[in-house]
């Protein structure tokens, strides 16, 4: 096990109508809120409604900044820094999924900085403060709820970058499965593919042994396949989405990493398609994973063995280890399609014409090697997305 | 899923060597320090050493109050309020297991309580403010590193009671596994037994789903399973260690709590055996434990089938679950055993004579119930205990 320090310091409020106690919550840091959100769906849906008053009640005022787009832009971002400054801003409130808690937490970091906030994205400055976030989660997926991490996409030159830091941890977050309940097919399956690959990103390491983080993460796999196609026969089953959405905060909460360091190349490569292709991140992982492990497994063959038989249940072939992680691929596939998500780059609408581009600009033009589990440089990336048509 | 709030603010620092990063860590919470800790093992280790130097190079004034007895007594922890406020103290730092950790919780809330600091653990007041505590573990075993709970000896009556409060997590704990290889066998194996009982008392629910939090228990189990006999062959086994440390502060640092209601009677229930006979909380456990299971399976066999197929990997015998679940309870019996541990009353030296008068404490002369899985009244714990003989 490696040495590590671990600290997660947001407080999760789970449960059934949840989202009134906002104000309360976001009371704790202040008078002033910005109001971050996305499209029109919290409107429609009654959330933003609820959210308002119950900030009200609170006494809070509110400034809003609308607009958050999937894999959230950087100019909107420059927006709520300029907002945040001007109007004194206390606490961001991120209501929605992923894309508006990510835009939110690089608000945070880019009020107290000079410079440009894409620097932190770049790796060329580190946060030294922040403004609290607290967030009201929509789309169990991408575990920024209870996050160190963001990742936001420049629009100049189509980068889609992430930047961590402990300072961007949400001061609070709420949870009401509820609010999963109206969510469309293609975001169900995008939030199920996300919250696996975490788990994935972080099974993969040459750490040794991580005989505790190991069943951690096999067991919250486990339990979302489980109650992947319960919440996908009824979208109204409270139980089984609360057991979604908490395995996703769970599954990126940074617990289930403690003593080892995970790979994140899929990310990485993941990134490029999103940032060019404008598709789903969850779908995109979902094409990018299957070939990656097809293109790694070799590498510690044995703890591939060990996902296969303990994750997907497949009958060890104590004759062929090949046999039997091959196996487990091929079920981490059917469990994928069974979502409705595409396992190959054409079911994403992505062909062969931009693979040598997306390899390039992952690599940095073959400068920087990407994954820790496999260190991938320029060549590597490209036969992983060729192992993905 | 049962609705829940969880916060757990507690920093973890996990690693070789890191009690030399005490007094980086307690500067964050001033300049002076309660040191506190248990009898002359520290000292013949070398770990006093190390705290005080590490705490005075970061320029901390130390009180000292050692002394700290298994089964921490009340008048120690009165003690330690009076030199709190003496002293004006900043941080309480607890350097030992459980027991130093338990009395500095004390501590730290009976410091700012007009009334008697014992009312908390009889349930006549409730914390408001406590002192902050940090800890240097010495011990695997209680998990009270990264936990809201306490238990304290009252010696005026040989009463031992829980109390618990969000207030009295550690602000910081530091874990490191190599001070656990000087611990004496009885020592590893009570540890063990603790952790484990931690682990079944959250498991023993009657929330339902609670799919997540199953799997959670059941590989925390299964590595706690795994790793016991590697570090009972070999004490130099760091990375035994590692894994049976971390599994120790992760099976009660309440994420594992998340969504459920736990039992905790056979917590009570031993709380009298070693309120009386002094013995070791993980002994009194490994007795309790597999009574209580005989004694309450039928509640909801189902439960028992799935811990003993999952945890201890019986194979299930389809026509006959209490046979499933006996052959389970059997393994885990066999299990304690193979730690050095007894199972039954009289292995750790006591009889019949005073298992009416433990009952009769237990449930408060018969007023009270204990246990929420299966709520038991006095004839039920005296049920028990004579299962136990």
């Amino acid at each position: 096990m490696d040495d590590f320090i671990f600290r997660n310091p947001t407080k999760i409020v789970f449960g059934k109508g949840t989202e009134k106690f906002t104000g309360r919550e976001a009371a704790n840091f202040g008078k002033r809120v910005l109001l971050h959100y996305g499209g029109g769906s919290i409107k429609k849906s009654g959330l933003y409604d609820t959210v308002v008053t119950s900030l009200l009640d609170a006494g809070i005022n509110i400034t809003e900044l609308g607009g958050v787009k999937p894999n959230p832009r950087l100019s909107l971002v420059r927006e709520g820094i300029r907002i945040c400054r001007e109007d004194k801003i206390d606490l961001i409130l991120a209501v929605g999924g992923g894309s508006v808690i990510d835009s939110a937490k690089a608000i945070s970091i880019g009020v107290y900085y000079d410079g440009d906030v894409w620097d932190f994205y770049t790796g060329k400055a580190d946060a030294k403060k922040a403004l609290p976030i607290g967030t009201v989660l929509t789309i169990p997926a991408a575990g920024s709820e209870s996050s160190d991490g963001s990742v936001i996409t420049n629009e100049d030159g189509d980068y889609k970058r992430p930047y961590g830091s402990s300072l961007i941890y949400p001061v609070f977050s709420i949870l009401n499965p509820e609010l999963a309940f109206t969510l469309p097919d293609f975001q169900v399956a995008c939030g199920i593919a996300d919250m696996t690959a975490h788990l994935l990103e972080r099974y993969f390491t040459n750490s040794s042994p991580v005989g505790l983080t190991d069943r951690l993460l096999e067991g919250t796999m486990k339990n979302i396949i489980d109650y992947a196609g319960k919440v996908r026969e009824n979208r109204q089953d409270y139980d089984a989405w609360a057991e979604i959405m908490w395995s996703g905060t769970i599954a990126h909460n940074n617990m289930l990493n403690t003593g080892r360091v995970g790979d994140w190349a899929s990310h990485e490569i993941e990134h490029e398609l999103s940032g060019i292709y404008d598709i789903a991140h969850g779908a995109g992982l979902a094409v990018v994973f299957p070939a990656w492990m097809k293109y790694t497994y070799k590498h510690d063959i044995k703890r591939f063995v060990q996902w296969a038989v303990r994750v997907w249940n497949v009958e060890q072939d104590f004759r062929s280890d090949e046999e039997t992680v091959l196996a487990g691929i091929a079920r981490f596939e059917v469990f994928l399609k069974s979502l409705g998500l595409a396992v190959r780059l054409d079911g994403v609408g992505i062909d062969d014409t931009r693979l040598e581009e997306m390899a390039d600009k992952c690599s940095a033009g073959d400068t920087i090697t990407k994954g820790s589990f496999v260190k991938l440089g320029k060549a590597d990336i490209l036969n992983i997305l060729r192992l993905a048509l």
